[in-house]
């Protein structure tokens, strides 16, 4: 007798023999069907029991949430909705559920109070799909890029650099907090911390990958990131993961080509290989659009939203060109956008990027030779003297997704623009070394993992796609 | 013309074409000979330079670290060392490198100078190589839990909670050090802080991971952790990563199989994959014993190390079987251990588990059933009452590489072991009800990320094997 998971035992062809499986009740009704789920899938095993053959107080232990252990022999299934079931003949409880106090019951619940119990939160169908789709996505994207050359690397979380201005930053001590050393003038003496000195978490791994992709040729990060910015949105974490690719002796033209091939992959991978779990997940928004208001509706199911992705080619168009296209578009010359587009350096808006991917050109976008005053320092001068070579991709549904840039490979170019903005060169010298030894140029982008996992799940909180959400105020679990 | 890597040039079948390439210099010989390399792979291709046909400035600012841009034709080389090299038609300078300031020159640097370029280093050839196995042994940790039906699950990294014990913590906070506010009692007032309370950065993700795997069945992690701990050793790092599978219905002996199986298939992948990066380390240690003392050096080469590990059964020893042995061994006997053992409950030293690796069993050891007192609260007690369901594994020249166990999924045993060390049980009630609702036998271990690079690629010194340490002192870039 073998032991099998439930995705085992309903996928392959093993009917007709004794097996063994380990898993947790969602369901017993009847008196006679037992719901079992192991998490390997996202459907259940049903397990036909006898009722007559079974002690009575055994049976009133086969609780939604029990941990129980069945031996018993697979057989086609008489019922409908699956090919096999596993008749009983042995069934031990490893773990009682009281039904009185164990949260999870088999109904609807709000997803506010999920996110209270988010360490039980994947015993629920739609949780548990979010987070092995996010699995998968994790594997395509390491699987992406060790298929065409790139090396993994592993940027620093604690920092003694805040140098990049992408958002607040946390801080990182040792020192204790009711007991700080203090220097002269009465200020904290970081001297005495752990570092020697000032540390914070990291917001990008972004300029460290460039030191690696300047030797390493072709590199990416995949970590987490942290903003202390008080943001309590659908939208924001506090911390969340990011993957930022690196590549030298690749323009913007190239970075555009690989952020598109790229993000097709990935979204395949999952269309070709995760069909049960999306599907699913597709279904509940169907179900969940049917209760809203035909204006808040997705114009979409989200199997065809990913297709969107996979089947198009994804427009290339200038930040002049786009302001153009907005200025003199319906919504704007109607007031139906919620900021209206007057000129040109205005930065853009979801409702805009959405404008031009679903209305406009009906397919993703990529915006490129932006403003170089809406973008960081560290992008690559145009010589138009006033745009940088960087690079939006808009995606149906939830606008930009994917940020990214050629980088500004002139040393002296790129100190005007640190002094532009008070970097001292002291705090980036070993960024300003890459442009004095052996430069040249070099791309990259970075993708908010989580707006990747909500695009593929269709969930709407930002907070609903990574295990342990941490917002303000919130750092539960 | 198609442009190529060096590690396309030099592995497939294309002489005789025109190709294109983009590199870096590593050494220019007799005005004639470049060794260019692009991160690729540890080899060069050979440029060859007719210096007659290129103006005598151009041929000055071919230096060590320039980055250059060629065009040639591919060759069967007539040297030695190579199978093909390119003849150069055309040669841009993309970024110069100056021989008086760059750092990197085409010599022997200490470690500890090139940790001071942590920027540059991987522009060497070993440090190239200790990165590229590096990501390789990410790739393969991924691809073995994927393989396996394991998800990936991403731990929080600011934690509210410090129960965990494995070590001390870092503070995170968004407060102003210079003006925190303080309540009633004089203390910090951490309900103003951005999570309203006390947060840390996590040592372990596994009790989160242990949330998943009691509803996804199969999880592991794969994140930075963190120790503020001011132990500046070549063995520790205040900021590292680490894997940690849990698996639910799985008992230690599960946990053992598992772990064996899982530590050969990530080193078969490395000695199958990345044999040119690992022969280049073999080679560099072996010059490095030669130079030392007979009883510095390593027992046996690298690769030899690593087959020692794929090709040996794992021998399984209970902790009182070791002491036993070790109570009665020649080195204890004559005091040539720095710890002498003498009596049963003692902790282990790398200088013991190195013994029953390399002298005494001559095989990867697992040791198991240690005394409850120096292993964790969450471990599960024997019925003996006084050891655990413990396990570590030892590796020849680095003793303790991973450590597990069984988890305690008795709630009132688990409460009891919290009591004792003083846990609140309010600190953990997510932890307990894990314990509560369905609970069931479920094991799972850590592997320290480093000290697998460390044992793969040879390197002494932890700081070696991360891109950006930070350790006591420091933490520049």
């Amino acid at each position: 007798m073998q032991s099998y998971t439930v995705s085992e035992l309903l996928s392959q062809d093993i009917a007709f023999n004794e097996v063994e499986i380990k898993g947790w009740v969602r369901t017993f009704r009847a008196n006679r069907f037992i719901a079992l789920n192991d998490g390997s899938t996202i459907n259940n095993i049903q397990c036909v029991v006898d009722f007559e053959k079974f002690d009575e107080d055994l049976l009133k232990r086969i609780t939604t949430g029990a941990a129980i252990h069945i031996i018993g022999d697979l057989v086609e299934s008489q019922g409908k909705g699956q090919s096999v079931e596993i008749q009983v003949k042995s069934l031990e409880i490893l773990g009682d559920s009281d039904p009185d106090t164990y949260p999870i019951q088999p109904k609807k619940h709000s997803f506010e109070f999920l996110r209270e119990n988010a360490h039980l939160r994947t015993r629920t169908n739609t949780f548990s799909a979010v987070m092995r789709l996010r699995s998968a996505l994790s594997f395509a994207i390491h699987k992406y890029f060790n298929e065409h050359g790139f090396y993994y690397m592993h940027a620093p979380i604690i920092t003694g650099s805040d140098a990049e201005g992408a958002g607040e930053m946390f801080k990182v001590t040792s020192l204790d907090h009711n007991n700080l050393p203090t220097n002269g003038n009465g200020k904290v003496d970081y001297s005495k911390d752990f570092f020697g000195k000032e540390t914070n978490l990291t917001v990008s791994g972004q300029l460290e990958a460039e030191t690696y992709a300047m030797s390493l040729g072709k590199v990416y990060t995949f970590g987490p990131t942290f903003r202390a910015e008080n943001s309590n949105t659908s939208r924001h974490l506090a911390e969340f993961w990011m993957i930022e690719p690196e590549v030298a002796f690749m323009d913007l033209a190239g970075n555009m080509d690989l952020a598109e091939d790229f993000m097709k992959y990935v979204i395949k991978h999952i269309l070709d290989n995760n069909s049960e779990d999306l599907e699913f997940l597709d279904r509940r928004q169907q179900d969940e659009d049917k209760r809203k208001p035909q204006a808040e509706r997705n114009g979409m199911t989200l199997i065809d939203k990913l297709k969107f992705v996979t089947d198009n080619h994804f427009k290339r168009v200038s930040y002049t060109e786009a302001i153009d296209i907005l200025r003199n578009c319906k919504p704007n010359k109607k007031k139906k956008f919620k900021y209206l587009i007057n000129e040109w350096g205005t930065d853009l808006q979801s409702e805009h990027e959405r404008f031009l991917v679903e209305k406009h050109f009906k397919c993703p976008v990529i915006l490129f030779d932006y403003p170089a005053n809406i973008k960081a320092f560290y992008m690559r001068l145009n010589e138009d003297g006033k745009t940088v070579r960087a690079m939006d991709i808009l995606f149906p549904g939830i606008g930009e997704i994917v940020g990214g840039a050629q980088r500004e490979e002139r040393l002296e170019v790129l100190k005007e623009k640190m002094a532009a903005i008070d970097i001292p060169e002291e705090e980036l010298w070993w960024y300003l070394d890459l442009r004095k030894f052996g430069t040249a140029v070099h791309s990259g982008f970075g993708l908010g993992f989580e707006r990747l996992v909500m695009f593929v799940t269709g969930m709407n909180n930002i907070r609903d796609v990574i295990p342990y959400p941490r917002t303000p105020q919130n750092a539960e679990f």
